[in-house]
């Protein structure tokens, strides 16, 4: 089958360089889990860092890619009790084991799948889940949002800011929604946010503070990170907390003042998603929770950017690292 | 009455040059406030940030200095209920007011005092609130300590460092001391400490990774900041947490690396005691705990340094800022 595949770590400036499509054998399902004939994959930023070695999780080279498919159940392992052959299932982000999706065939243990959501398109299907998921776990269950707190979503027309936009406001939040430039502003409100700040065009601290009448944000979540985070920092809420899930900045150090910090009783959280889905009740839960707020009609399909096939997969992170996209690439097979 | 001022900022590599010693009124106490003839006040790290402007609070030129003082209650105001004239006391930091210690008499709200603890010395008792209290929110309600947990406490030997072992010891947890070099490490043993990091002398990550056995620690109380937050940032237990409560290394901003805190799901915070303090209610819950275990003989007197008299208290600051004290520094009146 063909596969996305990496011999060598790209470049900060070029991360895809090292990117081959090559036939490699097509995987059999082992104990519990199901291998899908793949329609899709959703790209994510993580990918960028596994590709450039500044991701927190490692393989070995040839290194594979892709967290999360749609695609149909071709074959199952033994003691599959969730999925039969010819099931139309979505995968869930899962680092710990051979399921990269960028791949024709794809394994996912049986619980790292999901029923494929009624009249969503092969793109729509492959690209919802590390959105909601990375949404759901500090804003449901880490650091609760309840109605009318103020959240702050960096980066926010990319998948995963536009997920959070989406999760925030079915908690009930008030979102500010930032990006670099006015471009994307009205994007930005059609999506759900309340307010936008244009990082290069305004004082990002001063604009949280005016938008919240000087209340200040109870919580930031930011895939930025570097020196981004002194941007913000001084515009948490009294016990306000700014996540870090991404490094967009491109920067490994992230440097802020400490005195907002104290001055606040402000805290700096890293968070990554893979590390709460290692927690099968908490997988359980979370996945539970966006199947009904999907099935609610309140959590959307996720706003498709581009699709581009497999050959072009370089040029797809490409789009991706350049922060021209609206919403969610995705690469189908 | 002879008064500690200072009429402009200290330099960063001079604290103390602007201090004077001048002739002031004496203050007549409010209603709730008693007044005490001030028998000695404790020095602080955060009078160095106060005098070179690097504090999160601020007040106005002439600024006056001093956080916590034992003395004789030679006055009281309408209403005050739990002191009378004559009465031995000492009192707890609180900058919200006219409540300077650096002087022959001072003002306290009466919920900021407390009986003299019987027994000890003029210094002893000007010199225990701050180190026992800062220690008491995060270790006991923020992020409470279990039995076992790692606990790392840095710049160990000061005052802060040596009551937060104790409180660290009380609550029945294992505790890590760093110290610049190898010096007072039989000193902070003495102190309490189950292990001792020199900082200059060893890599303080690996030293922590190696003394808890690969886990890290639950609770980092951090009184430096600055750049050596990169120093520990990546020997956190999982969801353990890093405070930074003082600026001991100088710098306003710090700078760490972000992947150990999302690989951690770890947490960094800003502490000040000042903010706990300002609710009646945690006040009272921090003072009734702190003279509990003073009184069960489970918190001891504190460690004193050394005394200066207030026409040396240059000197005093001087010596804090070295770095070579043991213990706290205290001026008496």
């Amino acid at each position: 089958m063909r596969a996305l595949v990496y011999d060598r770590l790209g470049e900060e400036d070029d991360a895809a360089t090292g990117l081959v499509v090559r036939d490699i054998d097509i995987p059999e399902p082992g104990p519990g889990e199901i291998r899908l004939l793949v329609s899709a994959y959703g790209l994510n930023q993580a990918d960028i860092l596994l590709m450039t070695g500044r991701h927190y999780t490692r393989s070995d080279f040839p290194m594979r890619i892709g967290y999360e498919a749609s695609g149909v159940v071709d074959a199952v392992g033994a003691g599959v009790t969730r999925f039969a052959i010819g099931d139309r299932v979505t995968t869930i982000p899962n680092t710990e084991g051979p399921y990269s999706c960028a791949n024709e065939y794809a394994l996912a243990r049986e619980e790292f799948a999901t029923p494929w959501p009624e009249g969503w398109s092969q793109a729509e299907a492959a690209g919802y889940w590390m959105q909601y998921l990375t949404a759901y776990f500090p804003m449901k269950e880490l650091f609760p949002v309840a109605e009318g707190d103020w959240v702050v979503i960096t980066a926010a027309s990319g998948g995963s800011g536009l997920g959070a936009i989406q999760m925030a406001k079915a908690l009930g939040a008030r979102v500010i929604a930032t990006t670099r430039t006015s471009e994307k502003r009205q994007f930005l409100i059609d999506q759900g946010a309340d307010a936008t700040i244009a990082t290069t065009e305004e004082d990002t601290t001063k604009a949280i503070m005016s938008i919240t009448g000087g209340e200040g944000a109870r919580l930031i979540a930011d895939g930025i990170g570097g020196a981004f985070v002194a941007d913000y920092i001084d515009a948490l809420a009294d016990k306000g907390i700014a996540y870090i899930y991404g490094a967009l900045s491109g920067a490994n150090d992230i440097t802020f003042p400490v005195l907002p910090l104290v001055r606040r009783r402000a805290a700096l959280y890293g968070y990554s998603l893979i590390n709460e889905t290692r927690d099968p009740a908490a997988l359980a839960r979370g996945v539970a929770f966006v199947t009904d707020l999907i099935a609610d009609g309140v959590l959307h399909k996720p706003v498709i950017d581009r699709t581009y096939p497999l050959s072009e997969a370089p040029a797809a992170y490409d789009r991706m690292k350049s922060g021209v996209q609206r919403g969610k690439i995705i690469v189908t097979l």
